[in-house]
Formats: structure tokens, sequence, C-alpha cells
């Protein structure tokens, strides 16, 4: 790395406060209520990690601000209206630190909020002005829902490494990939670059998701926004859980009882404890650093500007961060 | 109209069945139990009058029929996802006949039904390589989505034409405007023929819209596919209640409680058979009529082929239809 000191936060900041807007703007005001529940959603935040990284991309490649801070809006709100609808069907009752959407509405209003948040995030994404962004944006789109359907749907539960990556891919990895991806794109940047940055979000991206994934188990509620090892209490099988039992003797049996939660309260909590202080953490932790240096490996031969040193913290970021 | 003997249905059929096989292609086969229930949806099928009507104005303006097919695939996925989500919000049972997707499967697996039909439906209509169509598909979906939401959340009841018009544009006039106008668009069509062609759209879903409502009074369940006048027994305000009421001393009050279910079965019961042998039934075709013949008005400028002739069979068809 150069010797700036500009972090992803100062080099993005004013653009951010641009995307916010752009996502507030497109609201279209169709009711009182509406308005103030996707309004808190937009509050509520979350690390906005993907327009970041969109922003960072479109600057570093010399792309129209303007059209970056859309797509990213377009991509933010598609990531909104997502959420909606798991948590609805979850059951989540708190995102965030705050009640979801679905704590406080019927489940018709809940499923029409996610609707509205999805037509407005693909209002956004023709916004970008380019065929090409719209159908990337439509198959991220397709790769996430499909992604929870074979979840709801499949008889073979998650118990490779392979189906765990498949699944964090189609929920996690796949929407940064369309935001990293499509920065490029509008930069107007050779296929070798778009296909780099490409790479970087998908890698990020993975890394993200298995920090999620620990973090899940490590944190207190009060820092992740939810209770502790909701994953594991609803029978979702991810990285620590894995690896935790790969060194168990019972592990396939104890796998099975878990996701079809044939487990009493007691022995959850135990299995819980037991995960947090093995070496399933670190080697979760490990696999999160390994994904996100083969990003990083990514920017190597990018334009030497702050904006890719600030990817470099970001894929640092987002390995290293406790919340 | 000239002496041309073409049906609808004969000038289009070819390209009917493509939109089929496009609408079928974009399945993605995440899963078989997915695959099967789409497979459905689309067999249960509907009349297609949106794609019909997107077909013969993209002939009739030497559109590249391909580029037509996706979009009518594309609008017509968005109906199926739409009818998903409605069916689930509503808790309808039957749908033309069928079970619906709600009464089969649990409530997240519909709602991820939903969402994924819309995704494809997104993808089709990124494929139509029109920016202007992307964001007129998206616009769509944002009224559609608008309206439902502005139906549930109202705390001002339908009591007024107006704000009868208004939902019926919401519900199903927005997205016949967006087949033909779109339609129009990829014919490279002039300005005023895109408005004419949109107006054309916008009439007939009013129209349409209309005598769905006055079928779900005088249909029977067998022919309609669900029960005898469905909508008010959920407290849905149509056309016809609209007229009859109008007639009512006490219809200001009626209204209320009707659209507030505090009404028994009996009194609803004779209720719906005084509306069926009134004459807001006719006076609710009369409107619909009016509606069908200011959107053929629309066609008086357009070439002289047997699609326009075809076009105004179309409308006349919209109002004289029995199911």
């Amino acid at each position: 790395m150069t010797s700036h000191t500009a972090t992803f936060i100062d080099l993005t900041h004013p653009y951010l406060e641009e995307v916010e807007l752009v996502m507030r703007q497109s609201a279209g005001h169709h009711h009182a209520s509406l308005d103030k529940a996707i309004d808190h959603l937009l509050s509520s935040g979350g690390k906005r990690i993907r327009p970041i990284a969109a922003i960072l991309i479109g600057k570093m490649l010399d792309a129209d601000i303007e059209r970056i801070t859309v797509h990213a809006a377009a991509i933010e709100m598609l990531h909104t209206a997502t959420l909606v609808h798991d948590d609805l069907i979850d059951g989540s009752l708190l995102r965030r630190g705050l009640p979801t959407l679905n704590a406080q509405w019927t489940q018709g209003a809940t499923v029409l909020a996610g609707d509205y948040i999805f037509a407005r995030a693909a209002r956004l994404a023709a916004a970008t002005n380019s065929l090409v962004l719209m159908d990337s944006f439509a198959r991220g789109l397709m790769t996430i829902v499909g992604g929870e359907i074979t979840q709801l749907f499949s008889q073979e539960f998650v118990t490779t490494h392979q189906s765990y990556l498949d699944r964090t891919y189609a929920k996690t990895a796949s929407l940064f990939e369309v935001a990293t991806e499509g920065a490029a794109v509008l930069g107007g940047a050779s296929e070798e670059t778009i296909e780099a940055m490409k790479l970087y979000g998908y890698y990020i991206g993975l890394a993200f998701q298995i920090v999620d994934d620990v973090l899940d188990f490590t944190g207190e509620q009060s820092q992740i926004g939810k209770p502790v090892a909701s994953d594991l209490h609803q029978g979702l099988i991810t990285l620590p859980t894995l690896y935790f039992l790969e060194d168990q003797s019972n592990g396939k049996m104890l796998i099975e009882r878990l996701q079809k939660k044939q487990i009493n309260e007691n022995e959850l909590e135990q299995i819980i404890e037991d995960i947090r202080s093995s070496s399933a953490i670190d080697r979760s932790l490990q696999q999160a650093d390994e994904f996100a240096k083969t990003g990083e490996a990514q920017l190597e031969l990018m334009p030497e500007k702050p904006e890719r040193d600030a990817l470099y913290e970001l894929a640092r970021y987002v390995v290293n961060r406790s919340a």
C-alpha cells in the first residue's frame, strides 16, 4: 500500500450522503405509514458496504459519479427489499437492534412494503441508463431469491462447505458482485478490469458473510442487534458450526438434529457455548481472511489512486470488524 | 372497420405460443417444486389480453416481433407475480378455478415464489434491450404495488367513482398501458402514436377491470373460477356496488358497514342478490363500453392493417365477454 492516509469513509462520505438522498427521494409518497416505514428502514442503516465499494471503484475508474450514485442506491434498495421479505419469512423480530417491519405490521403490509421497495430499486436500476447494469441487477435479484428458495425447499441440508458457499454466494456475494462489476461497467473499463472488480466484490462478499456468521456466535446482542446464535436457533448451519462439527465424532448426526430442530434448548445452548470457545471461530475467520486477500489481489493492476488504497482498507475492515 | 375477417386470436396465436415459451424458458430451474408451481401458474393461463394487445400493436407498427415477444412475456410474468402476492394477501384460495399457490404452500414459500417471478419478469424486461421499456416496466410495478398499499392502508374507503377509478388504474389499466405503450415504442412510432396506443391500453384496461367486477356478481362460480361476489365478501366496493348504493337512501351507511364487514351473512347475500338484479349491472357495463369506445377511438389514425381491425375486436371482446 502507498502512504495515502485516506480511509474509505472519508473518501466516500459525501457521495454516500447523496446515495441516501437518492434512496429517499425515490420514495413516491404513496402513504404516510409506508413512507415512515421506509424511512425507518433506511435510517436503521446498515454498513452500506455495497455502495461504498461501488463508489470507490467508480471513482477509481473515473466513472460518472451521478450514475454511480444511482447504481449504488439501486443496489442498496434491492438489498433493503430482500431483508424485508427475509425477516418476514424467518419471523425475525429484530434487525440491527430495531424491530423489523413484520414485528409491527401485518403479513400483507410487509409483503407489499417489500414489493414496493423492489419496484423502487428497479426504477433506480433503470435510471442508471445502462442495459448491462439493468440485466445484471435483474440477474442479481434472481440469484438471491433463487438461493432463498433452495434454502427453503431443499431436502438436502447444508452439510458441506460447498453448499455453504453456494448459499453464501446467493445470499450476499452475488449482490456485492453486481455492485462492484456495475461500477466498473459505468467506468467504461476493459473486460479484464470489469472481471477483476466483479471478483473483488465476489470475494469480499463471501468474506463479509462469513464474518457475519461468526459474529452471530461471538457478538453480544447489544452489538449485533439480534439474539446471539440466531442462525443456529433457526436450524441454520453456518461455517463455524460446520467446522465445529467436523471435529465431533457424532457430528453428522448432530448436524441433522440441529437442522431439524430436534434438540432441546439446554443442549443447544451448550453447543453454542462450545462453538464460541472452539477453534471453529478462528478457522472461519481465517477462511474469511483468505477470501478477502483473494479479493484484494484483484486490485493489483488497478490505477494507483487513493480509492484503490481505500478498497484494500475496505477488504481489511470487512474481515476485522467486530459488529 | 374494413372487411378483414381475421380475429385477434388467429392473428396472435403463433406469437402467443412463443410468449408462453419465453415465459417458461426463463424459468431458471432452481427447484423442482418451484418449477412445477410456476408451470402450474402459467398453464392455468388467464386470457393473455396484455400480450395479445402488445403483439397486435407491435405487428401493426412493424416492430421487431422477437422484441415484442420478450416484452409481452415480461408484462405477463409481472402480472403473474402480482397475482401470487395478491392471493396471499387476500387469502384467496381459488383463481381461475384452480387452487392458488398460497392454498398449497407456506407463506414464506409463496412470498419467495412471487419474488422469483418478479425477478424473472425483470430479466425479461431488461432483455427487451430498451431503457424506455425498462423504466416503464419499473414504473408499472410501482403503480400496481402503490395501489395495493393505498388499498391496504387507506383510512378513506372507496366511496367515489374517482377513488374506484384510481384503484382500477393502479390494479389493471396501468399494466395494460405499459404493454401497449411499450409495443409502440418498440415499433419506433411517433410520439403521437405512442401516446395513442398508451391510451388504448389505458381505456381497455379500465373496461376490462369493470367487466371483471361485473362478472364477479353475475358469473357463476364454475365460470369465473372463484366464489360469486368474492369482492364484496372481502369488503371490496366495486362499480356495481357503487351504482347500486347511489340509489339507496341508506347507501352511505351501507357502504361503510360493507367495507368494515359489519354485516351478517344473510343481509350480505340479500344485498348481492339485489345488486345482481338491479340496473347497477347494466350501468357498469355501459361505463365499460364507453371506456372501450374511447380506447377504440385511439385506433382511428393507425395503419389500415388486419391488426388494427383485431384491436377493435379485442376492445369489443373485453366488454362483451362472459368469463
